[in-house]
């Protein structure tokens, strides 16, 4: 098997929530590839990069409020602009990488649980107990999900997962690292699937 | 003859030369649609958006320069990023609306001609003698675009044209605005194909 696809995201990233809804198909279908979904703290990015939530950019920030809508009409996905965004999303990454360690795949279910509740089901995601809910829906102990949320070695990994992305040169989301090649934006998920199918150019 | 679509960029933006290269075919194919080639200041309007140019930006920086390589080896098409990047491009932005005002056909090709000598020839495209020996190329009378260059109606000509794009909601390059649609980036020309094929969604 080949090297999985690494796919670095944060969950309050409206164009990974896009990118999130294929992905794992696209690396399969076209690279026989797994993915491996990778949250981090984009606000902590930004500040290598001096960069702006796109959301607080003025013009872009309008530009951008619809273009989620029209990508959300065009591929048929749910979606809601949520009442409080960006956030930061400490809980849920915190969590997801809690859940990693024990079931990877149930890790991913439980970041597209996440993505759903807060883009499409209006979920406040940086409440503690609203991500131990989500877990608990996959059966996942939502006592023992909220705990490990305040751990402070679940706190230190979320850091070390951040401060490594950045040190691969991420610096948006979504973002995409196929063997050593970078790809930026749910827009070139056309091109990862060239670079699976031709072996890159 | 359905209304043309407007095709804003800076001459200093590697991203519309790539776009350059298919736009005014694919506006053709998919929609029979003419584009008006619409040059202005990506300076000022980052100045409204309080944003960098790629390349000065950390990480990112990077990233669009080897995005830059890899886009050019993709499509085939000539590619070097000039020492001097990016450039303020008021001398061809300058020169292209006083040749439009008199052969808008000429004016296209007059824009083609700049993109391909600073970003395929190396051509220092700042420098009014050099924008006149691109003119001189296509039969323009090279002094008489150098003298144009420096001629206040022209300077107004460009401020004006570059506040009216702002205010159309233009903040990047490239940018298109169909019909009263707009699209960011040459990432989104296999959108605009769409949305010309399908009317919109």
């Amino acid at each position: 098997m080949p090297k999985a696809i690494d796919f670095y995201f944060d969950f309050s990233s409206p164009y990974a929530y896009f990118a999130a809804q294929k992905i794992d198909d696209v690396a399969m279908e076209f690279g026989g590839r797994d993915v491996e979904w990778r949250p981090f703290l984009l606000g902590v990015a930004m500040q290598s990069t001096k960069n702006q939530p796109l959301a607080h950019q003025p013009m872009k920030g309008e530009y951008c409020t619809a273009d989620w809508d029209r990508l959300a009409r065009f591929m048929k996905v749910p979606w809601q602009l949520p009442e409080k965004f960006p956030i930061a999303s400490l809980a849920p990454a915190r969590a997801y990488y809690w859940i990693y360690d024990q079931d990877k795949a149930l890790a991913k279910d439980f970041a597209k649980a996440c993505f759903s509740a807060y883009f499409s089901g209006g979920s406040d995601i940086t409440k503690p107990p609203v991500v131990g809910e989500i877990g608990g829906a996959l059966g996942i102990d939502a006592a023992e999900l909220e705990a490990a949320i305040a751990d402070n070695a679940i706190k230190e990994r979320l850091k070390d997962e951040t401060l490594t992305a950045i040190q691969a040169g991420v610096f948006g989301s979504p973002f995409f690292i196929v063997d050593d090649e970078k790809f930026w934006g749910s827009d070139r998920i056309w091109m990862i699937k060239r670079w699976l199918k031709t072996g890159g150019w």
